[in-house]
């Protein structure tokens, strides 16, 4: 329990950055960018809560979240010019964070007594939903839509997590495995 | 009750065709058309049923729903020469869906207990909310802000179904009355 | 609460005039600019109703909401001419509007029990989520990432309320102070 609560945390934090530095690099101000890395971090769990009829949303009742994204505001500004040496960096992160969120939406979904298809549904909304609505506000083509590896990464990890489940892996095991692929 | 089923189904079907086509046409890969093709069937039904609070959501709880979605991906790209030939295939196809989710919609929310006002609301709610979604997703303006007949035809089938309601007409010709409208 | 409604009306009204005019100076229709006049006015209060799990949806209980907007939309284009003369009367009405509604959303919030930093961002979310799905829709980079005094102002305005309340200022007082804000 303790590992899968600080891969999201891991995930909502890059996630966040993402957000915060596609909105700068159109000269969004702070505030702004601020505001894209919060939906880029919550959107896809919150669409996910709705949608499963899970209340309060996660991010709701747990400071932890709101805080780990106001972190990474400050991190993104003052990294910046660092992180801009690694043109893939973004990549990266945006791939990271779709697999763990993958994982932790299905498991949800799976706790709440639906079938694995749509777990592996509910996972991929966690994992796209965020970075889609980031790119809508930017104003670019949806990366997901661009980069058939992110949602072929994010298919793979959920029939993998799957497939582990059904194996009865040791369940951390089966998580730090499919986040490797 | 059966023909309300397969009039749903065959709007979904359509619906899911006209996200993948105009998906397919600014050149996303398979998978792109198909979440857009998702996201347009089952965009307008889902927030209905949040504004509803009627969970589970309908496609989530029925698989038929994905299925039909998933059967229209290999549908449209095999079609899709002959599709082309007919300029005026997508219209049509987005106003039957229009006119058929609206009905649904309305008699939801009636038997949820909403005044017709709020009614005739979500039924133009689930008629329009997947399609707008999907011109947003596609950068495009929205047809239905740009296409009065859409609009129109869906307001016209929520008042005529109404009519229809208080006249005590036999349920089944008040779908297919409208539905000709 | 006499007040808080009738500001919260008045709010409505002057966001849905938003939504009208921007769309209508896209050259939507006037059902176009209704749609958008009417997500603009119950855009943020619908997300927070529906992430607060407050059900029913406010405007779908209380037919005031929508009737109010619907006489925003003859109003609009009655004083079309009028109204652009004001080249600032837009950004008034929106700053008004923001103002309002993220007091109400954050005393929504507070008595559902959460926290006030939850709280104030309940506040932020009715204020600005009508804004920029309004400016999504007309496929505008959303006015709040770029005019950081509307961010400004409804953080102040959150603040500001939220240490009237803790200093037990008489409630109406409160309101009206922060709005003047």
């Amino acid at each position: 329990m303790d590992l899968i609560y600080l891969l999201d945390l891991i995930g909502t934090f890059v996630f966040a950055i993402s957000g915060i530095r596609i909105a700068s690099r159109i000269n969004m101000d702070v505030f702004g960018a601020s505001v894209v890395g919060f939906v880029t971090a919550i959107g896809g769990g919150t669409v996910r809560d709705l949608l499963l009829d899970s209340h309060p949303i996660t991010w709701m009742a747990d400071m932890t979240y709101p805080l780990v994204i106001l972190a990474a505001v400050p991190f993104t500004f003052l990294m910046g010019k660092r992180l801009n040496n690694y043109s893939k960096t973004i990549f990266i992160f945006d791939t990271i964070g779709i697999a763990l969120f993958t994982i932790i939406g299905m498991e949800k979904a799976l706790s709440f007594g639906f079938n694995p298809f749509i777990a592996g549904m509910m996972g991929m909304i966690s994992a796209v939903v965020g970075g889609v609505t980031r790119d809508v506000l930017c104003r670019e083509v949806p990366l997901i839509f661009r980069k058939e590896i992110y949602a072929t990464a994010c298919l793979a990890g959920a029939i993998i997590f799957y497939l582990g489940l059904e194996l009865s892996l040791p369940e951390n095991l089966n998580y730090l495995f499919t986040t490797a692929v």
